[in-house]
């Protein structure tokens, strides 16, 4: 199918290993005028080797060039060698498809308070409410049916799709992008016992996003009781998330959908939670543990630990627990049976031993 | 309650049988005005026996018809006789109580762009926008607060709900509803490692969704990175799921509150997944096979097959693994005992036998 | 940070005391401006303790009063002695810091039915669209883009928050508050077979919320299929939960974010439900039960009960069995081996016995 996209953008190989700090192979005035995969990609697009199980392939594509890594056989291709493919090949995507932002202004039909401040070049579409206080950097793209309370900021660059709210106060950095229909800034879940009946804590505190996160559609990040919420910079939070209050996670996280993150907890740089995770609450994620998908976690983590299950343990002992777990009824038929044998053998019930 | 609901029409036995196909046991002539179950029906509404074991209730039933499955004594009430009650039971619940679709038009504070295609008989309510390229089937209804971004096609008869997104070039078949808040074509969840940041693939495929599927409330369907994301033809998803880019489901599968399937996953056809169930990605789940509710599935699954747990194993076989669970610590208590007791055995420590 | 918030208030100790019905130890008269920490409160503020371990810090805290239970040492501070101190410091947080409602009527830009009922004292946002016959009592304060179906009746002081969906005849009650697109009344999900495709059963219930009820962010509760789906006075729910049609929420339950609960299962009073619980359909759950979070539940639990796991048992019974879970691959080696030695001595394989 990538072969059926339109690319409007030609580049030459020269520009091309340019834009990626790559080394030419072949000739540089190559023009490409688009991307395929090594086994679909035509005359005038390029292809990248990131597999080497695959380096076979590369004789035969039909790609005008190859992105490969270093001391790979180019088989007479046009190439441009970089330390990862995968990588490069995805910014040469960004850039033939990437289009130019068109700069809308405040359309009719939005309302933004004469007491908000609006940066240069804006994008506002109909129906997108912004309340008093609030100050904008340059560059917003701001979809349908936004609503921004009172005393939000939001840096340069910021696009909120339709749909999202972000409550009073909160702080949103530059570039930052957030997708349909999830929330910043809604109250904590915090509540005193009061007899049978709760009382409410007021959730006073807010949320900071960090620069150059990004954050799905659907998902919840709560404002803190006192204090704030943090989202790291450069961290990646998928769809259907719940942030509790008070959280603070690190910088360049991944979270995947639907995984939940209880109130005052905290995760460190680059940590991966996999999806439908449960992180409980007060407790610490060590740098670059990864917690895989449906596991929950009851207790802090210590830095690049790798675990399972729920309760989560090291992902290895649970995978090699798991694979006994269905062989539990015949483990216990077994001890009883040899409970039996043994009593026998005790009461001398064993063949009679001729000595 | 359901002698409390108004039902604003009245039939004869004989239209109702004509409706569902079903043979008429005594007066077709008869008047229904409405449903109600075997205990708690009245004089002129009709009732139905899905479960055998209730079969004595005809008899003391104050409806004035019953539907009735094969072979079932009417007690001397009229009856309609079909295959399947329950299924006839919902057809007539749909006939006494859908209302004729209003036609509304575009309202006032709807924003339609001029380059936007509008079929006959649409209803789009105030607060919706529409943009550009986006092109519309006859009697669409879309509520407001509904924003459908540049490019999408909705085909006829499509229903959506307050707070729908339909991201860029998405397109969605006849007979479509899908309620409140869902989001279908944000961006796919992908990035490359590029150092300790993250670097994002362009996630630039679309979503189909074919003809007759119902999606829920707050649901989230990425778009492609490259080419589809599809949701079959006549599949039901509940609220709060997740399906992440590049999955395909099939035909006919029920999708319950709260799964999520990770991307590039494929689902056969008439595939359910309870709720909470956990799709990892790349993995394919073959025809009619079940996922118990809260299960994860991290391989492939054959056709039929019925499976639970995390991760899922065969549903009997978890049941009865799932029922030993919980003496595993006297089953380590016991094989320490037995160690200790074999022990003595093999070192003499059993009582002298008398020769 | 507590200490840099503003608290645009100032109460004497005696106004605080007779707020919170405690008894004063100390000066009456000194003038309390707001609320800090043990450890961080400065003159002119006020702190608790809720820990007696902490007593110690009431001796060198630099607040001008404390909030004591009954027999604790003040120090020689001034203080307010009463049952239950952290529920004292939340209602002096709440008294220091909520704001008076503002009263904005109906906003330019909301669309309001001439055939709705608006009581007194509303505040009613752009973007809003109230349907026909929807009635709505006093001091409601209606955010943007929230959608309100045919039918609806609102109580007095209802707050619904942006991008809120209220679908046809759903009944909220007084004091509701519901965060950000949340979807109260969408469809429940009922399908019957017919044949390989799925026939909708029309759901025709409503949803009714009880006075005092919190709802968070993006949490769906559906419509019943007939009669009702019920949130219980006092309940709060956090966001992105699922309640399904026909579920009856008892009166002053916590469910904690992402748990679901399936079609027709009932709750009993002051129920706790912990994060990504599940709750199979049809069940009932005792008063006062407390499922753990990630707990699967599929059979009723009688009151007082606290359960966890997949699924669920007594939460003391798993945490055990969870401890040995990971000896499961050691522990049949074991029984191997034992099976082995056993077999040895039942066939005389024991070292000769002097006898």
């Amino acid at each position: 199918l990538l072969n059926e996209k339109e690319f409007h953008m030609s580049k030459t190989l020269l520009e091309l290993a340019d834009h990626l700090g790559g080394q030419i192979i072949g000739d540089p005035d190559v023009t490409i005028y688009g991307l395929g995969t090594l086994d679909n990609a035509t005359e005038g697009q390029i292809t990248f080797l990131a597999n080497p199980k695959y380096t076979q392939k590369v004789g035969t594509t039909k790609a005008s060039a190859v992105i490969l890594p270093p001391g790979v056989d180019s088989f007479g291709h046009n190439a441009v060698v970089v330390a990862n493919p995968y990588l490069a090949f995805a910014k040469l995507l960004t850039l033939f498809t990437s289009k130019p932002r068109v700069v809308k202004g405040i359309m009719d039909g939005a309302f933004v308070s004469i007491e908000a401040i609006v940066g240069k070049d804006a994008s506002i579409y109909p129906g997108v409410c912004i309340a008093d206080g609030v100050r904008m950097g340059d560059r917003v793209t701001i979809y349908p049916h936004v609503t921004i309370y009172e005393g939000v900021v939001l840096g340069d660059d910021v696009t909120l799709h339709a749909g999202v709210s972000v409550r009073e106060g909160c702080k949103i950095g530059d570039r930052v992008t957030i997708h349909n229909g999830s929330i910043i800034g809604a109250d904590g879940f915090g509540y005193v016992p009061d007899g049978q009946a709760w009382f409410k804590i007021p959730q006073i505190g807010i949320v900071v996003i960090e620069d150059d996160v990004e954050i799905g559609a659907s998902t919840t990040i709560d404002r803190a009781a006192l204090e704030v919420t943090r989202i790291g910079r450069g961290t990646k939070i998928d769809n259907l998330v719940q942030v509790g209050h008070n959280c603070t996670i690190g910088e360049n996280c991944v979270i995947v959908a639907q995984a939940g993150i209880a109130g005052s907890s905290q995760l460190g740089k680059h940590v991966t939670l996999g999806g439908q995770v449960a992180i409980t609450d007060h407790i610490s994620i060590g740098d670059n543990a990864m917690i895989a998908g449906q596991s929950g976690v009851f207790g802090s983590v210590a830095p690049g630990e790798v675990l399972s299950g729920t309760p989560a343990i090291p992902h290895k002992t649970r995978l090699k627990a798991a694979a006994v777990f269905s062989h539990l009824p015949e483990m216990r038929r077994s001890i009883a049976r040899m409970g039996n044998r043994l009593t026998k053998v005790e009461e001398g019930g064993t063949p009679p031993q001729v000595i």
